[in-house]
């Protein structure tokens, strides 16, 4: 018996199942990870989040695709880990060191400096970030920039008119992209961005917060609005500020929907 | 705050969420089973259980299906509580007052008599529940059965070569059963049957094990097989016992998951 406590989350209806790992030890490798997100036999979820003790924050958190890969970044799970946590909390991640703090309803989070240059996106050549001169069908001039994961952001006139669920995939494995990309279709309407996300390993989701953050970055390197804007999701806002130079400020709302104590060793 | 306790199971993939309500009054109604059967926002089950106080039995179990619909009987949720209530329980349920015993790996569950009146079913008109006059492109002469719910079993050759996806929603509905039915097509091979069943207001589903019990007793009053029988499910096998003018036994497995705690006012 390895007895554990968890929580169910969820940000904008990406939910989560949270295991703080930080007193005991908790091995997770591909299979348990999957059979825990496993919506029939397991708990359910679409990223299992482990929390870990950390030498050089408050708390290391990794993130369990449902296929059991580990990712480096996702923007609605530190939400839901800086609300979890309460007070301003610093979260070691893959992508990066993040800051978060519990807020009413839900939690801030320092998300940390965008990356523009080729190689850190990463690209396979070096090319113009800000307006990338390639283009998939009615998509084009995007622009690319890493929130410690990787986003590809597209501009159009109307989201709904794009065929995310056929052209995500593709963009998704184009060879420009050697560690894969977020696809971001996003319209600008005054100082509001409306997006839809296909998230790299997942598909078309509810919300995504890195791409929120990647999109609203995008669109003001460009010009396109002054910051803080509100980012509008399928499954809800993130308001999202940032200044050049400076960290990206993302605030969204957050939602505890169940504690819950399962033997680790029953799965996987 | 409504905060209770509650047991996540599953008996051959068919998954609960198990409220133990006896000690505390708490109002289910269908929009808040719909909220905690979904599997994004809620907990997430196929059906929600509430276990009750009883006058006439140990326990009074509610079922309602994910859409908040409630349902008089269910198999595998029967053989979970019996796992979970442990030593020999009775149970009352709208579909009849059943008994379970936890047994290693699972449960053993008397799963009361089946009625195979006509009105018992229901049927619309008076018709020969053994061989009915009826049938739906290439499914005819089934047998219908009442063991708590509403059965239909079509005996076939290859039940994978039936289109239960399209067929079943037709069926289910036709004016012939004024309280819907479950649609079983079953194959028999010495003394297994291979099911599948299409659940009534549910669709095509892993296990069914009122289905099991139900086409059981259909193949044993034809005279395909001798009880007790081993019905292979696409979920895994149950062991159902039944002789002439006594009780269904149904024999399988059940599994915890993880235990939870949830306030019930933030659901719906």
């Amino acid at each position: 018996m390895t007895l554990g406590q968890f929580h169910k989350m969820h940000g904008l209806g990406n939910d989560f199942v949270v295991i703080d790992a930080r007193e005991y030890a908790l091995e997770i490798y591909p299979v348990r990870a999957a059979a825990i997100a496993n919506r029939k036999n397991g708990i359910g979820c679409d990223q299992l989040i482990v929390l870990r003790s950390s030498d050089k924050a408050d708390v290391k958190m990794q993130i369990f695709n449902a296929d059991g890969s580990e990712v480096e970044s996702c923007g609605n799970a530190t939400r839901c880990v800086a609300k979890l946590l309460g007070d301003t909390t610093s979260i070691e991640t893959e992508g990066g060191m993040l800051l978060g703090r519990a807020i009413d309803g839900g939690a801030i989070v320092d998300m940390g400096k965008p990356r523009f240059e080729w190689e850190a996106i990463p690209l396979a050549y070096a090319m113009d970030s800000l307006h990338m001169p390639i283009g998939w069908e009615d998509l084009h001039d995007p622009v690319v920039v890493n929130v410690g994961n990787p986003h590809v952001i597209f501009f159009v006139d109307d989201i709904n008119n794009v065929p995310l669920e056929r052209l995500g995939p593709i963009i998704e494995v184009d060879p420009v992209f050697p560690e894969k990309v977020n696809v971001n279709i996003a319209h600008i309407s005054g100082n509001s961005i409306y997006l839809r996300v296909w998230e790299r390993g997942v598909g078309v989701t509810l919300a995504c917060g890195t791409g929120a953050c990647a999109t609203a970055v995008a669109a003001i390197r460009r010009g396109l609005v002054k910051g803080p804007v509100d980012v509008h999701l399928p499954g809800g806002i993130l308001n999202i500020a940032w200044e050049d130079g400076g960290s990206i400020s993302m605030q969204g709302p957050t939602t505890y929907v169940f504690s819950g104590e399962a033997d680790w060793n029953n799965f996987g």
